[in-house]
């Protein structure tokens, strides 16, 4: 962890520096994945159990690669109710603010002759990619569902690895709760495979979301274009920005939330105090001892960690806007001012009673956020994501008498023949 | 070109094989696009200029890149009249469409103690491509920067290579109507690693939009993550349905119109009459012969050109929503109902005096469109593309009290021990 004050002379030096290693690097795994995604499109549903059987240790048929409804049913019966109610606290209120984001069709006339306008359309089909093993969040397949279904998409088809055969039932139980159906227990690049191109068992879809490792994400990169895809997710980060008004440990737990997801974690803690920043990093200290995934937040917090000592607001909004993050905290007075001047974040929780983790679960806004300042010139995972717009424009005499002839010219400028005759050739059948 | 009947029993294989070559395959030169972007981040302005000495025969320093206002000014001075008149009609019904679409915030308080939204803002820059030689369209300077305009981008920086050093003076004059002010004399691969990365002379952008050929797109699909890219567009398509009350000579110039872009474009025509298909035909044959791009519009209707007879419009709908085309012109008397069945098409042009090409220069909605089947996932450009949404989350005591319990009963299910108590820690100082 490092510790930053805007008035030293190597501050944007050491600043730049701390932001460089965000990105994740996939190019490792580049050609495997080529391998896997072209063996794949090729055999279909034999090289699928063939790497099911490499990777997962998992011995199958095509027929059984599909969850059974059994299978679902057994697994939520093993959640116990108050966690199935936590489930569906959760998928209630990201439901509902995501119906909130339905957006209009447009459709109006002009002076011209022209009936123009869009049509939003939900996809017909999405996969989910879910990981397996420490990663396999309940919480992420509500978040990455449930805007697909508000959107309207038809048909949701989830993959989750199941290493050595077993089930997650959590993971499970809340594919269920977002009402997904069509589960396949596979994993890795091979799946985000199986999705793009479809195999014999398998229908292909259109767009594929979901988190996973770098397999999975130089996947979901060599597959775009085909299909659609949310995003190439680097490591999760969170900027917090706090005054001294704040209780230190709340502060520590907070950025400690972010640290515990991965070793490549980035927390930052900006405030205006020197003092404050110190009882900010002994609570951190202390609260490092008492996690469960104490060994990665611990590498988190020392490789990536920072602490930054701020002379203004103003010049913490500068900071977070370079930063742009996926998660930003802000517990200060002045947060109306702060909130108006941060351009680029992911999500913002206002307020010291609402630490990052609510909006993980249940605050309703989707946890699914552009990561490594890709907030810079994207969102968060939305409705949109799962819809296309159609344009459509309606001409009568009237409009190409108007502006037709504009079109003739340009196309001549352009060398395009064919493009200013379909025009003019209109026109002089309509007399001009 | 082929002709197909629906009713032939190898309609949907030959059907399928039609549609199998579409997208623009971009492998042949990962390699080299790789070693380009390298060069370009390594070494800025000096590998930039070799570049563009090399490929463009342009010997240049770093001073000289960009394009000066004078040059701007005197290649405004070139165009005639009535063609800056014709920019003007295209740029003000393009700003109109695309001002229309201009997206809400959202923010509401709900009955469980928060306040959530989201605020949609600009990205900061954007950086335009535009190509050079053959396929340098002025109108898709506007389509590209107006938009981004409209979404109040405040930086567009725009690179057109000059091959020889020659200035494309139409380029230039629509890059003046659309405002943009900062345009670099650069080409390839190299440009779109300046506008991703930076160099000496060029400040990077967030976000890069505009069509080129495989090493522009090659170029844009390995900088993607590090910038956003509108997408990695394919060949042009038309899909034209029209029944026999149209002039035969007019369908005929609007697939001709595509296939006047490119070898590989492809223009398909539906209809539910054998007599007017031939007609229609005969016309394209005639047709032909007049364009200045003869060879490239033969090559390409006889390479990819069909004509599918169908024995319904319902059936037309289908086969429609199959190929998902970029372009769809509607030009039969039960438009209204064949409308509401297409679910996927970049943009529809409706009724016998809308022919594509007034949608390509002055229609108003925007002319980049998706390619390649990929309007079944994804939207032509518009402001959205220049826009993101930073969602929020504010609660107040009663709001963590309220639903705290259900994240920290999920996050321990997870094992994330920080996020759970992030939220306990602070229900316990509410003395919870």
């Amino acid at each position: 962890m490092q510790v930053l004050l805007t008035t030293q002379s190597d501050f944007q030096t050491i600043f730049n520096r701390l932001l460089a290693t965000r990105a994740m690097d996939t190019s490792a795994v580049k050609q495997p994945v080529t391998e896997i995604l072209e063996n794949i499109r090729k055999n279909g549903d034999t090289a699928l159990c063939d790497y099911t059987k490499r990777f997962d240790r998992l011995d199958i048929t095509p027929q059984k690669l599909r969850i059974t409804d059994e299978e679902i049913q057994a697994a939520c019966k093993q959640i116990p109710v108050e966690l199935m109610d936590a489930l569906d606290i959760a998928a209630k209120r990201i439901k509902s603010f995501h119906e909130k984001q339905l957006p209009s069709n447009l459709h109006y006339e002009d002076e011209s002759g022209f009936e123009l306008g869009y049509r939003w359309l939900p996809m017909d089909s999405a996969g989910l990619y879910v990981p397996g093993g420490t990663a396999a969040y309940p919480s992420s397949v509500l978040m990455n569902a449930i805007p697909a279904k508000v959107a309207g998409v038809k048909r949701l088809a989830m993959c989750v690895p199941t290493p050595d055969g077993q089930l997650n039932p959590l993971v499970l139980a809340a594919a269920h709760k977002a009402g997904i159906t069509e589960i396949y227990r596979i994993g890795g690049a091979q799946a985000v495979a199986a999705l793009a191109y479809g195999t014999q068992t398998i229908a292909p879809v259109d767009y594929i979301v979901g988190p996973g490792n770098a397999y999975v994400a130089e996947a979901k990169r060599q597959v775009y274009g085909l299909v659609g895809i949310d995003s190439v997710a680097g490591p999760s980060e969170v900027v917090v920005v706090a005054d001294k008004n704040n209780n230190p440990t709340h502060i520590a737990l907070d950025l400690l939330a972010q640290s515990e997801h991965d070793k490549m974690a980035q927390s930052i803690f900006i405030t205006n105090n020197q003092d404050f920043a110190d009882q900010v990093i002994q609570a951190v200290n202390e609260q490092l001892d008492i996690l469960a995934r104490k060994e990665i937040a611990q590498s988190s917090w020392d490789q990536h960690g920072a602490v930054i000592i701020v002379q203004s607001w103003d010049e913490a909004a500068t900071i977070v806007n370079q930063i742009a993050p996926e998660h930003l905290e802000l517990m200060v007075e002045e947060t109306n001012t702060l909130f108006e001047d941060v351009r680029h974040a992911g999500a913002i929780f206002i307020g010291k009673w609402c630490p990052e983790a609510i909006g993980d679960y249940v605050g309703g806004p989707n946890h699914v956020l552009p990561t490594s300042g890709a907030a810079r010139f994207s969102s968060g995972l939305s409705i949109f994501d799962f819809m296309k717009r159609t344009t459509f424009l309606k001409s009568n005499e009237k409009g190409i008498q108007n502006v037709g002839p504009a079109a003739v010219a340009i196309a001549n400028t352009e060398g395009l023949t064919a493009h200013a005759l379909s025009i003019s050739q209109r026109l002089k059948s309509l007399g001009k």
